[in-house]
């Protein structure tokens, strides 16, 4: 595992590519399907390939090497994992959603594909995500592993904070608990989804997927928190979306909340509770502690 | 199996009242989960249990039965399409689609709880679909039920026949065989992993899976130019729907593009190819075959 340490990142980065050359296979499988519509196929692609980091692949990959498997085991896990993030990603700009019209600096998918299309197209990825993830786990393990997508994805996790993230603001500002009740089922269901996912994928045992998914839930709310502090501290252009739709999440904005010190301090005992639960696995963790960092380093602390 | 016979459409009714009372059941589970908000868990109950014919639980039950099982055993898997086809109707009615006002004579699901909530409902919806057929299948018939409905309801099944459907109209006519792709993938697909599902519950041989595809593939058909023939020759109070949506798909009524007598007979045709495809079934396929006769009834030939 020497190769793990300095040259971490490097690693991560053609783990990023394979995750591309994966998804991106995809998607060509998918536009020359018989019965997929042209325009459907690429209002997909179109909301799939436009970038990002590939936080819930890698992470998937990351599990699978902590518990001391191949990396590559999990990709398609952790792919599916990603179709699923595009869907949100298409819905939650929607114009009876946040209205976003930019994502990454490019047309949000509604404003490319018109707005019944971008539906369609999220739609159309979550069933796909499911149909990957049932070819990911081609045996007994793929039921556990698609309750535990759906758990994850559903009422009671992403879309369930979703529903509480867009509700009509009554103008008082939201405890903080109820801010990371939001961040934990928005971002963190999907991330604690990855590495049990990835962890899974490697065959690991139950310890290993609950302090995974232990590590997950932790740096997932830290995610938010420091997403939360860049949008505080950050400009439009370093985040690629406009603040016109961050305006509008002034309500459980962290550090509006909680103050700039505390939201980072906050990420940093979130941080410390993630690197914590990943001890037992020693160096083979190097992979996810360098995503910890990442996330670190958003935090500016 | 002698009570398959006269008490056909008893057997019918008591088999859908155990479908609304699993429907209930979840729709009670998930109110009570924690994470999941209470006004979205609302939606979800509304779109769901708004009344319906339950056809696509119904055959998965029949044919379950006509493989010689218990017809219970495929409950879960048909209730679990029965969640897929609640989404796509929530869906569907949004304004950017079909925009629609009412649904069964109550308010569609977006003008009750705005659209937002609609769209969280139906992806709601969607992923605890998945859950529940993980559940009814908790071992390695997982991951092939799931591949069935996912490809069934994705981006070449249902999704993209929608997608095909919403297109805005240049003006001319369709050909036949465009409406018949728009119904095979919108309607067909999902009654054909209705029966396929039922076969898998009760463990079916290939052959069985096979023949049972086939019938769904020319009952789902027929039900589609049932329905057209019905737009066609029925009124708005009848159908519980208004009109103007029937408008707006003109140039895709059957009927319409064939002349309704020709729509009846290309209908009773493809009635014909499911009673067919049942023969090797016997006596078992009694109520699948009474649901033929229903979609003939509709037919009105």
């Amino acid at each position: 595992m020497s190769e793990t340490g300095e040259a971490g990142p490097a690693r991560l980065e053609a783990w990023r590519e394979r995750v591309e050359g994966c998804l991106a296979g995809w998607m060509d499988a998918l536009a020359a399907r018989p019965g997929c519509p042209p325009d459907l196929a690429e209002a997909m692609r179109y909301a799939l390939l436009g970038g990002g980091k590939r936080l819930r692949p890698l992470l998937a990959m990351a599990a699978a090497e902590a518990t001391g498997a191949e990396p590559g085991l999990a990709l398609e896990a952790g792919c599916a994992l990603e179709l699923v993030h595009a869907y949100s990603l298409v819905h939650d700009d929607l114009p009876a959603m946040d209205d976003d019209d930019l994502r990454r600096g490019q047309p949000t998918c509604h404003r490319r594909f018109g707005e019944a299309l971008a539906i369609l197209a999220g739609d159309g990825l979550l069933s796909l995500a499911f149909e990957a993830l049932a070819r990911a786990f081609p045996d007994e393990r793929a039921a556990r592993a698609v309750g535990l997508l759906a758990a994850a994805a559903g009422p009671a996790g992403m879309v369930g904070g979703q529903a509480d993230d867009v509700r009509p603001w009554d103008g008082r500002a939201l405890p903080l608990a109820e801010v990371e009740s939001i961040h934990l089922r928005k971002t963190a269901c999907l991330l604690v989804a990855a590495l049990e996912l990835g962890a899974l994928a490697a065959r690991a045992g139950e310890p290993a997927l609950l302090a995974l998914g232990r590590a997950g839930r932790a740096l997932g709310l830290a995610f938010q928190v420091a997403d939360d502090v860049l949008s505080f501290t950050g400009d439009e252009a370093s985040l690629g979306r406009p603040t016109t739709s961050d305006q509008a999440r002034l309500r459980r904005l962290h550090p509006l909340l909680a103050g700039l010190p505390a939201s980072r301090a906050r990420g940093q005992a979130l941080l410390a509770e993630a690197r914590a639960a990943l001890l037992p696995f020693g160096e083979r963790a190097q992979a996810l502690l360098s995503i910890v960092d990442r996330v670190q380093a958003r935090l500016g602390a």
